[in-house]
């Protein structure tokens, strides 16, 4: 099934707790891969926009991360610091890495990548830098605080 | 871990039964999803000549499958025909299916392209333009002929 991304939606926010949401406010991602009718994998194309981050840095316990630079300059910040990607550059995180990481665009310009992410089921999701935790369940994801008390 | 493609071996050559080689001897595959150490999909960057083809037309029983086009412009052939594909397109072919696909390069010019695919045990290809049939086995893969006897 050809998927031309002029006709997918394009989706904003974040079922993040209210105080993250703003780290992702200019987070633009058509869902390629949902449009295709697929499953064991999600593709989205994302936007991104000055300053703005694809995600709180994060970690996952079961499901292996890619992404891959179709356009501009981001940040990737893990644990060993700040490294520039740049389009055609890439990355991945294996599940279980305990290494958080995410993109943020610190350039004057949009920047535009892939993103494929496995889809298991019992993920987890740790975020080293806030008080957070994610589960995934098939009723949607749980928001914690580190001790374990629910986001209101 | 980051990924810069110009330093992931590029791989040419194909496990297919010798009298199908040729259709893709134009394709060089660059494995980045393994480069970074990931299990639960394959993302490859495959570098098609003029006149190569992607794979033989297949479908599979267990692993979705999406490619999204970088650069130059693909035929995607499938049962509804032949669709051109240009840069910034895409297509998802869901796991069991049974819509034969392939891309074929039929222009002038170099085309590259990411290609996706879940890893799934108990997986199982059809061809259906050919006398062939493969098994995706935890010791590799097995092709046979339609009524099952092995390719030698």
């Amino acid at each position: 099934m050809i998927i031309n991304p002029s006709e997918v939606p394009k989706e904003t926010g974040t079922n993040y707790p209210e105080e993250f949401k703003a780290k992702v406010a200019g987070r633009i991602k058509q869902r390629l891969g949902n449009a295709a009718g697929l499953n064991d994998f999600g593709v989205n194309l994302v936007h991104l926009q000055p300053g703005s981050c694809s995600a709180l840095r994060h970690w996952h316990v079961q499901e292996d991360e890619f992404v891959y630079i179709l356009e501009g300059e981001l940040m990737l910040i893990t644990n060993s610091g700040e490294q520039v990607l740049s389009a055609g550059m890439a990355a991945g995180f294996p599940a279980g890495e305990e290494n958080g990481h995410h993109l943020v665009n610190h350039s004057s310009n949009i920047a535009t990548y892939l993103e494929i992410g496995a889809r298991k089921s019992n993920d987890e999701a740790n975020y080293p830098d806030e008080d957070l935790k994610a589960k995934f369940t098939e009723n949607g994801v749980i928001f914690t605080h580190k001790d374990g008390a629910v986001y209101n």
